[in-house]
């Protein structure tokens, strides 16, 4: 019996890898993406493209209406952690009303499960490794708005049935990302700057430290998790909690070595300039022996290797303009260098 | 100085009791609210009436931009907490995007500080008596709602400078109070249905108990906080969780021991029908040494006299048809009584 699967976000870069993922375990894909960050190449062949918004209620009850989905994949989000003190409402309204959007429909057409890309940004500054054990305190409205679906879902299980798997990934970077934004994935930024012979640009000191995670070691499990929750070989049946997954690399660095790991990769000196330190949590990694357990991962890709991959897709794919967010909605202590 | 407030719910319930201290405070008061649940007759004489909703983004910064705000006391919310579960988007719309359109143009325009009624709903179900030192983990969406406002309070506060005050009241009851929706104020349907003669609707068997707080024990207060941060003499200065009182009386009843009560106070023998159990938490009442130690307030009206009072305004004001919500998003398990 093959599966239909609503993949939000699919247009974007870790959706377009979940899609593809998804198109491999024979699923039809329906993508629903308002390429506000995304792009057309990036929807896998195979797919049936929507454009348009999870904020928009009528389109998403009538592709509800129109396919009869068993699984939800909703990565839709505009991702852009450090601009969201600064686009607050935007940033529920996108986040947060279209999530909830989704939740309506899925509980309404009886979905199977719904899975949702929440954030290790719902943690806060918490004792480090950051565990699913640990109670959420997110210091950012996009965290915020994360950890409200979080829990608007926790509870649409308890009223409603409705089954959920909630992964908070890190700081995942790899082919089909947007190196264009330069609010988000310092990865993508740096790349972006180097091609275009711009210095990397650091906020504070660069001693935060963030472990980043290559796609191919997040995409297939996120894809993958559908029909977790019915499996019985698992050594425990998940419930609640136990639905919800760190998911990433296990070694951190420091950004200003990623800096020097990402110049080295792209074979140019990297020049760094230093920006005013802003509020931001300094250290953050995650322990992932929970997915481990469940999901038995194959071993993670080098950080080496994983530069190397994406750089072979910058290479081809150029440096991008960085679009400037419109609609700033307070203008008091935003950084210089996104105004 | 005269200060000038704004009161957004100022037609409500305990948005107008607050309006009517502030002016006794002198100070200007403008009056935001959108008629959804509040009475044009509630509005207290000498304040500036302005109808439309906290959701409209451009009317809210142009009011903001006309009166020269040294306050905002932000009590509008849609406040059936029950219903909150099939009514999930606009709970969030109207709740948490109304609240963020104030927030945003509270700092925009450099308030002196954000007055928000919050509620015990945050709390979820927790070791009692509720304390504010407990992490919230709301249960329903108007409690993820309210938790999502607190926590963006909290970060406002700290990347922008926006100092605010948290209350969580609970069970408030009074001359003023919307009698007229079923879906909530159970003191109110009580009340309403003795009127019309129609047997008390308690929804399992009554014996979970709540707190019921005079109206007259928390309007006062809630009024009066507008320079608590800048006291000096209250023992300490206020900061980040200080800032959040719970405030309500201490003596909790079973809402089946309410329905008596009620019935007393009206002179007639109260009928009670049972309905099925709702998903609610059972049992809910909360500390308020904090409160105490900070305010300082007047011994607390008692159940009977606060009841008297309340009996004597509703039989001037008559029974109320209840409406009935419109939108209901999901139909799913909504109890008989709300179809
Ligand atoms: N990349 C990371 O390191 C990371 C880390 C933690 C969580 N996440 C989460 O994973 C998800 C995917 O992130 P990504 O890195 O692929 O970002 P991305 O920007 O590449 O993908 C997001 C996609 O969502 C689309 N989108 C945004 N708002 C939309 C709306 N209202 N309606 C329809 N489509 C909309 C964008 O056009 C884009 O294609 C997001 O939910 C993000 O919060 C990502
Ligand atoms: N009454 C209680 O026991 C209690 C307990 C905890 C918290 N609270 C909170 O206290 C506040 C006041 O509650 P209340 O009991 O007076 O309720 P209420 O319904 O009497 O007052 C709320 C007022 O807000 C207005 N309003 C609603 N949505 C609006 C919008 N979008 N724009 C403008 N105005 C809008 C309504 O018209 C109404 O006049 C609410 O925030 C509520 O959540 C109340």
């Amino acid at each position: 019996m093959q599966h239909t699967s609503l993949v939000t976000g699919g247009a974007g870069f870790i959706g377009s890898h979940v899609a593809r993922q998804l198109l491999k375990l024979n699923h039809q894909v329906i993508i629903l993406d308002d390429l506000s960050g995304g792009f057309k190449e990036n929807i896998p062949e195979g797919c049936i493209f929507i454009q348009g918004s999870i904020t928009d209620v009528d389109l998403v009850n009538a592709i509800f209406e129109k396919y009869n989905f068993d699984y939800v994949y909703h990565l839709a989000a505009y991702a852009a952690e450090g601009l969201s003190h600064f686009i607050r409402r935007f940033n529920y309204q996108n986040n947060l009303i279209g999530s909830v959007n989704l939740i309506n429909a899925s509980v309404n057409h009886n979905i199977k499960c719904f899975i949702f890309t929440s954030s290790i940004a719902v943690y806060g500054t918490q004792d480090l490794p950051l565990k699913e054990s640990q109670k959420p305190q997110p210091e950012d409205p996009y965290g915020i708005a994360k950890y409200a679906v979080e829990m608007d879902l926790e509870n649409a299980h308890k009223m409603f049935g409705l089954d959920y798997i909630i992964f908070r990934p890190h700081n995942v970077y790899g082919p089909g990302q947007n190196i264009g934004d330069k609010y988000r994935n310092v990865v993508g930024i740096f790349m972006n700057q180097i091609l275009k012979g711009e210095p990397l640009t650091i906020f504070g000191d660069g001693e935060q430290t963030r472990a980043f995670t290559y796609i191919d070691d997040v995409a297939p499990y996120i894809a993958g998790s559908f029909d977790l929750l019915n499996k019985t070989d698992t050594s425990a049946p998940l419930s609640g909690r136990e639905a919800i997954f760190n998911i990433g690399s296990d070694s951190e660095i420091t950004v200003k070595k990623l800096a020097l790991e990402i110049g080295k990769a792209m074979q140019k000196e990297a020049q760094i300039t230093h920006l005013d330190q802003r509020e931001e949590v300094v250290h953050a990694y995650s322990d992932h022996s929970h997915f481990n357990r469940v999901f038995n991962p194959k071993p993670s890709t080098s950080l080496a290797e994983g530069l190397a991959k994406t750089v072979a897709w910058v290479k081809k794919h150029g440096a991008r303009e960085s679009s400037t967010f419109k609609n700033i909605e307070i203008q008091k202590n935003l950084p210089k260098s996104w105004q």
